[in-house]
């Protein structure tokens, strides 16, 4: 190591003393403001995190988890305060209704989870809320799915940007040049492959919003070393049999999504 | 692929006709029972996950997204059905008090969060419905800190365990045989490193509990092919300044864990 980064080290020491880690006791050591890294505005970071029935809890934990070591203050936000359903079977209850969302936000952030995106494509508020947000966020950004509600709301035109795979190609009906890397960043537009993609782009985002460092320390946290038991994680990993079947599996829903990108490509008059 | 490969995917096609693919619409195709795949016991996997104050919350979800997926009856178990706070700020209300979960369980598993994770290990109840539940159950696991609340209940005595890398040496002072392996099978007992080893680990448990096909299935719907962006998962690759500086912030918590462990030591009467 060199003594350079061994610098960076201690400083990232320091900058951490004002993180809430979260994931044990409360920090020990000196509290300092989240300014002492680069911040454009003063305090916590601000984030908000859509929330929806049949959305994919783990799309939302995974990044909520390291958005937390991060000290934001975190909005999830929904149309209203009723608890929406997930597929873990554990509801999440909004803390914020979109009209008392922050107007300035650090992050605008979607999780994904099909059946409800697709119903969050075609929802005029949810689509309202996400064009007037991201229009002024720092970050506009998604796991999984929750790319396919961004580009309905028009937010991810002309971007490149990313999705689940078995959606991704939708992404070119929206406006969106469709990319298949795990975690894409265009400009302030970040979005990521399926569900697990999760845990590397909330490190990603880290990075961005912090520093490599703060990132790296969290990771080391969370442990995050992965060594998958197998090797299926992706479409040319797992082979065409084996894609197919859940292709097949999916027909329905996926021709529900083509559909609704369809209805929604039509309403931006892309 | 050999056309063995492609019979045995064939196969998983029919058998996971029987889950309920929670990720998006509900499983399209033919509903068949999990029986079609090899089963002790006849109808849907039983999977008891304690929840407590403090856990992390992620610990939680990705076993329990990848159990929803291979269709489990999932019960979440707490001393009463009182909603539990976690890292995240989401709270989880359990399904079941200790007496209302099944005498029988495929799977008896236990979460982290350490500071929750050192109360729980000193708590009567909790310890003798793990005690109770592991003597039958088929599987007895934990992710992260988990397994020390495991090991206070004397249920890792000779068996290989792992744990959150800043505490899995405590197992040893808990009659275990300390591992450092991301997933550790000894076995029945399967444990697991920190955090985000949770995916990890149900992927191997699913395994196990299934099929190497059904796990695989389950592995690219969850597109499970991780990118970290970052090298510092694991202390050896975070370099010792990284590592000194989360063991020094958490000294306190870090203690109080020893004390834990010493306390059920002498309990146990190690």
């Amino acid at each position: 190591m060199t003594s350079d980064a061994r610098g960076r080290r201690r400083s990232l020491t320091t900058a951490l003393g004002a993180v809430a880690f979260a994931l044990s006791a409360p920090a020990y050591g000196q509290q300092q403001s989240l300014a002492a890294t680069p911040q454009p505005q003063p305090g916590k970071l601000q984030i908000a995190m859509l929330v929806y029935d049949e959305m994919i809890l783990l799309d939302l934990v995974a990044p909520l988890t390291v958005f937390s070591i991060l000290g934001a203050h975190i909005h999830l936000v929904a149309k209203d305060r009723t608890a929406v359903r997930t597929d873990a079977g554990i509801p999440v209850e909004p803390s914020a209704a979109f009209a008392d969302c922050p107007a300035e936000l650090d992050v605008l952030f979607v999780p994904g989870g099909l059946a409800g995106s697709i119903v969050a494509m075609g929802d005029a508020d949810t689509l309202g809320f996400i064009a007037a947000r991201g229009a002024r966020a720092r970050y506009v950004t998604s796991v999984c799915t929750g790319s396919l509600v961004l580009g309905a709301a028009g937010v991810l035109r002309g971007y490149r940007a990313t999705s689940h795979w078995y959606v991704s190609d939708l992404l070119g009906r929206l406006g969106a040049i469709v990319a298949t890397d795990r975690v894409v960043v265009d400009r302030n537009r970040v979005t990521a492959g399926g569900v697990t993609a999760g845990i590397d782009f909330a490190l990603t985002l880290a990075t961005l919003l912090a520093s490599e460092d703060d990132a790296r320390r969290i990771q080391l946290v969370l442990e995050y070393d992965p060594r998958p038991p197998l090797n299926a994680g992706e479409p040319a990993e797992a082979g065409p049999d084996l894609v197919r079947s859940v292709l097949d599996r999916r027909a329905p829903v996926l021709a529900a999504a083509a559909s609704a990108a369809d209805r929604a490509r039509a309403r931006l008059a892309l």
